[in-house]
Order: structure tokens, then sequence, then C-alpha cells
């Protein structure tokens, strides 16, 4: 996977990408990151990349031209997508990782900044993507995500495939309570069915513990969970009866 | 406000805090960020943080002891909360920055690494966000994205306040389409009515564009607006009516 990265603030990706299982993944070349700055493709003496909204408003907006330049020098592959980082976008969940990460070659990431940028880069973007429903001051670190939640998924990153597997979201359930050593911590004791050996039951309170904590905490997705379990007896049901 | 942040990576954070915003932000004084590493609270000789876990099942899980230790080594200030990063809890929105801006003075950030984190660590957990549905390598992105969105709301931050007040998801709508100059692009124009000067048509056309964008790309949060109109205007008619 080829990502290119349009930002204002490139040295702002140095570390991420250095450390941790994300460094690891781009040292064995499972991906590799390009930081390209609009900055750099500016024609006037001020290099400038920002200006002010017309009809008025507050703040300064990104200018399409250098974005437009930094995106048109980058190579082709195959399989590319123009991505912008806005709070305006689809909203990033596991399946939209998975997407991107099976489907495509190059993943070119634009990062508004400032109060927002020119309305007409609509044109070179094939999708827009949030981070949530939230203001940061820059896609940078919405960039870092998704470049973190895709390169996870690609094949070499994380040693085990089941890590990957048996992810929580894949089923709208939140992920079962984790204990590990000592046993016993300040008094605070490791739940008996997992110090018990019995597979089975263990299973059994793993699920349970999904299930409630979902209800409590997230009623959308165990709605969502409850409705995939519907589906599912119901294709077996049919399949039963053909 | 001060951070400290619980983290094995500390230094995927160098670059994020030295850069745009948020780096100027912490230059001003107007946030600290300090970095606490769970490993330099480790007694073992292989510095150990993490462990298999009880029950059965893949990857590691980071051990409460260290974390315990590396929270208990912190200064306490009035004002504190501890928050755990992990997909599992209430997920970041605008309204909860805001919150944790406005009501702390310390905000104490657990990045949560491997495959989990042991469960006991809820105990000095006094809330637990969440970025998103989707899975990351770790939570040091998802902390920055918290430190990041809370620090531009601090005063100071963001040269103007009206940039801050204006923002869309306070109100639960998709913010309207912006042009910069040039007025003519590549043959794509500026609406006539951004260049007209009127401001009363200005601000009609911009929120019917936020109205009509937010229906077709966020109904959910269309109808969470629409709910807050006929409430206020509820508001408005009993107040005429006392």
């Amino acid at each position: 996977m080829r990502f290119d990265i349009v930002t204002l603030f490139p040295d702002c990706f140095t570390s991420v990408l250095n450390s941790g299982l994300l460094g690891k993944a781009l040292a064995k070349q499972i991906a590799q990151v390009n930081l390209v700055n609009p900055r750099d493709f500016t024609n006037d003496k001020h290099r400038k990349v920002d200006d002010e909204p017309y009809g008025g408003g507050v703040g300064m907006l990104m200018k399409p031209e250098p974005i437009f330049a930094a995106v048109e020098s980058l190579p082709i592959l195959p399989r590319r997508e123009v991505i912008l980082m806005s709070p305006q976008g689809q909203t990033i969940n596991q399946p939209l990782l998975r997407e991107l990460a099976i489907n495509y070659d190059q993943l070119i990431v634009i990062c508004g900044h400032y109060e927002g940028i020119d309305e007409r880069v609509q044109q070179i973007v094939t999708r827009e993507i949030s981070l949530g429903d939230f203001i940061l001051t820059g896609g940078e670190i919405p960039a870092m995500a998704l470049i973190n939640g895709v390169t996870r998924l690609l094949p070499g990153t994380v040693a085990k495939v089941e890590s990957i597997k048996y992810e929580s979201f894949e089923e709208n359930l939140l992920d079962y309570p984790q204990y590990t050593r000592p046993a016993n911590f300040r008094g605070w004791k490791v739940p008996n069915v997992l110090l018990s050996g019995n597979h089975k039951e263990i299973a059994k309170w793993r699920l349970s513990q999904q299930i409630e904590r979902t209800k409590i905490r997230r009623p959308d997705l165990l709605k969502a969970w409850e409705e995939q379990q519907n589906n599912e007896c119901g294709r077996v049901d049919k399949q039963n009866n053909e």
C-alpha cells in the first residue's frame, strides 16, 4: 500500500511513522508513506497556501491550486483513491478501513487545515472521510488514524491473523474484559472462570460479558448485533427448508 | 491544562506536539503535556509491561502494576480526570471535548496497546473514551486527537473566538461549502451569491446548504437538529405565554 499524504505540516508525521507497530510495518515495506506539501507547489513569492473566504466569515481557507498541483505531481497507481479528511465526510469505522486495505494500492490523503478548504478540491476527491463528530486543528491526526488503521489490516503487520479476525467491531459487540497476571492485584481478583481451564465456560462467560457491556454502553451497537443474529438465523432456517 | 500521557511509546508524540497550532499553544503554555512511560515503573530485569491473557486468547495484555505505578507517580491537581483511551469507551464528540476543556485542570490519558489492557486498570480510571468504532494499534493517536481537540478550545489557542463559536457540530449541522480566490478556477466558479455582497442572502444560502448537505450525508444529525429547533421554538412559545 502506498500512502501519499498532502499536508502543510509534514514534520508532524515524523515520529508517528517511526515508532510502534506502524514504524515496524513501514520498515518491513508493508506500506510506504510519502509526504507532499502543497506549499512546495505555490508560484508566488510568499508561497501563499490560504486566503480569505468569499462571502465573509472568520479564518482562512486553503486555496485550491496548490492542492491540485500537489496531487497532480504524484504517480498514479492502478487502484487509487483520493481522500479528503474532513468533519463533513463519512465517519471512519472498521468496515471502511477494511475496504480501503483490501481494494486499493494507493491512498492519497488530503489534510484540511485552517478554517477549511476550498470546495472545488472536491473535483479531485473521490471520498471524504471524517474521524468523528468533533473538530481538530487539522486533518493530520485523522490521517494518522487512517494510515494506522489501514496498515494494521495489511498482511504481515500484525503477527497473528487471529488477533485481527476476532475484532469485536466486525460483529457489533464491544470486547470482553481481559486479565493477566497477577491473579490477585491489590485484592482485585481475576474472575474464577478464567482460571478454570474450562474453555466452553470461558467462551460462554466472555460472550455474556460482551453482550452485557454493549447493552449498557452502546445500545446502538447491540441493536445492530441482534438484527445481524436474526438475519443469520433467518438464513440458516431458509437453507434448512430448501 | 495539564495533560499527563501514560504511554509505552512516548517518542511517538514528539513531532505532533512540536508542530502546527498545537505546537504554538504548548509554546505559549496554554497547555502542557507530560509523557510518562509505564516501562519506567517496572521492577523486574526485563522491564516487562505485558503478559498473556488468563483464559486463553491471542496477543498480550498490558499488566496492571506498571500503569498504576505510573499514574500514582503523578502530581494531583484539584480538578483531574483519569481517562483510558479504548474502543469500549464513550465516543469522542464536540460536547465531550468542550466539557473536558472547561471542567478540568489535569487530564491523565492512559494509552492502551497490544491486544488490550488488564481490566483492573478500571479501578483508577474515571472515564473511558473511544475515538470511534474502529481499531488502531494503540491509544497514542486517539490521545493526540484528544489533546488537540481539547487544547484548541482553551482560551488563547485559536486567535478568533468566533472561529470556535460557530462550529457546525455544536448545532448538529455540517458546515456549508466555502470558497476562496480565484473566483474562477479551471472553469469551476464560486457561486454568484457569495460574490454579491448581500449578507442576508449569503447567510440564507449557507444555512440552506448546511441543511441540504446534512440531509444527504448525515440524516442522523439532521434529525437531532430538527428536534433541537422544535424544542427551541417550544421554549420561545412558552416564554411568550408566560
